[in-house]
């Protein structure tokens, strides 16, 4: 699909940025960048920084690419990282670094790219970008530092969109408004767009969150169910725990040393909790096309718009 | 004793301002920076800035004390990570944070800093000094990476120096470098005093790779002898395995599954190679202190001295 067709030459530039970045005179370093190579994602936050750079009255290319290929190596480095924090052996279908080399080569990636990342901030000699790329890696760290010291794990949801706003929402948030700032946009611009993609990223995450149960384990390069192995109560968990029928059920379920997985999705389905999430998704989604709206109309904001639809219609 | 007594009043500021920076709105955050703090080091790093600082014709203040501190920060972050890549329990005499929370809190607690710090260092609106901070941050991990893939682990005094260049004479060098810069110094006195950093940098490695077998294991905050159990080779043992008498019995003794501390530590004081570590680090003390002639004479100068000399006759 061509979802990012409005700025493909510009996605071509980010991705030969990442791989220059990445590159390394040291042989041993290069098994490990040339590896992250092989295992790229969707590039969802550097298309939103594109994107977002369409609505700034300067749109310096250089600055644009710069940011949209750091804010990809941060997350990167987060996915490298959540690996060795959650023992999780595969990553996109592939080994995770950690699997293919070790935990502390693991965790030497995981800053490598955050020093590269913040070094392509530095090239935009922009301070308030920087300022901002750092903020976001504060928040989504506190964030999980939080969760991890919580021994209780109480399933609220208040509790739930806390926690998805630090890891996922606040980062599309600012992608966004990195792409809009690196482009000059004006304040008014960088609030709007940094709106949608708040809106966009917690779909985003409750989206997440429902393939985890219902999702082919090949399409999404993980196993099914593996939040509840985790024992990460996501808003599909939480819906249904809070039904009168289903929830008693439910709760006797997660009580077990091994949570059966297939039971737990079929409570998941018959409650009807992920469609619940779904639709709860769907809302931050009408959202996100609603700020849409105060921007000029035009291909970027349709491009815009589709990415937002995209979100709420993958399937992996 | 008042190593930094000429910086005394601006320590102070870098104490506050680590503090303020590591404040955490999040009372379980909290209980991680208090940790933290406690088990505060020599800090070194910040000095360097703070003197190196004194050569400049501007002093901001402000600037200074942000980059001190961003410094100190990035430095407990490579010691959070270190530890969780080290499997180490016991970090300057307390509990690794590792040990005391988790590894996931420690992997995530060395990026909060992280990026605590890249916001320090962005607080001074300078590219140049974040970039460098973040080049520095590169240079160790990749540097750390090489010797993780590295299995052969051929013990020569060449890979040797490397490995300290990339893990500790970097970071000094730039350390007094950044000082300079943010305090206005000329191109030629920043070079100057990254030259200074470079040579005492060194010599702080080789003296700890000896006080690894020689210090009061409760002064040091770790175990003597940890290296050998964790299969690196430093320059006492480098130096003692190319000893014509002693390198036989030492190469022995090393080929053992759990090598005798107490039997290497014997050897490599018999053969004279501590003592040999040590000249080499000396040599390197003499080649700072004399670039330092090129600087200006006054309080500054002779505090960095004094800083060498401190370096050389540290016992722990």
């Amino acid at each position: 699909m061509s979802l990012f067709s409005l700025i493909q030459g510009e996605m071509v530039e980010v991705d030969r940025r990442l791989k220059q970045t990445l590159a390394d005179e040291n042989s041993l370093v290069r098994q490990v960048s040339d590896y992250l190579e092989q295992a790229s994602g969707k590039r969802l936050r550097p298309a939103l920084v594109l994107l977002a750079g369409q609505f700034g009255p300067q749109q310096s290319l250089e600055n644009l690419v710069s940011v949209a290929a750091a804010v990809e190596m941060i997350h990167m480095a987060t996915l490298v990282h959540d690996d060795v924090i959650d023992d999780a052996d595969v990553r996109r279908g592939l080994p995770a670094v950690r699997t293919r080399f070790s935990n502390p080569v693991a965790v030497l990636t995981g800053d490598f790219l955050f020093a590269r990342a913040f070094q392509l901030f530095a090239m935009t000699g922009r301070p308030d970008i920087l300022s901002l790329a750092a903020e976001v890696v504060y928040v989504m760290c506190t964030g999980e530092i939080a969760q991890h010291l919580d021994q209780g794990r109480v399933a609220t949801e208040i509790g739930y969109w806390r926690r998805i706003e630090a890891k996922t929402g606040y980062f599309l948030e600012a992608s966004c408004r990195l792409g809009a700032m690196a482009a000059n946009a004006s304040d008014t611009v960088v609030e709007v767009l940094g709106q949608y993609g708040h809106h966009i990223g917690l779909a985003y995450q409750v989206v997440d969150d429902v393939l985890d149960w219902v999702a082919d384990p090949e399409k999404l390069g993980k196993a099914v169910g593996e939040d509840i192995q985790a024992g990460i109560y996501t808003l599909p968990i939480i819906a249904a725990l809070a039904d009168p029928t289903f929830g008693p059920t439910l709760a006797q379920l997660l009580a077990e040393d091994h949570p059966s997985v297939e039971a737990v999705r079929n409570v998941l389905v018959e409650s009807g909790a992920l469609n619940q999430a779904r639709e709860r998704a769907r809302e931050h989604i009408e959202k996100a096309l609603q700020v849409l709206e105060t921007l000029p109309p035009g291909n970027a904001r349709s491009a815009l718009q589709d990415v937002a639809e995209f979100i709420m219609a993958r399937d992996h």
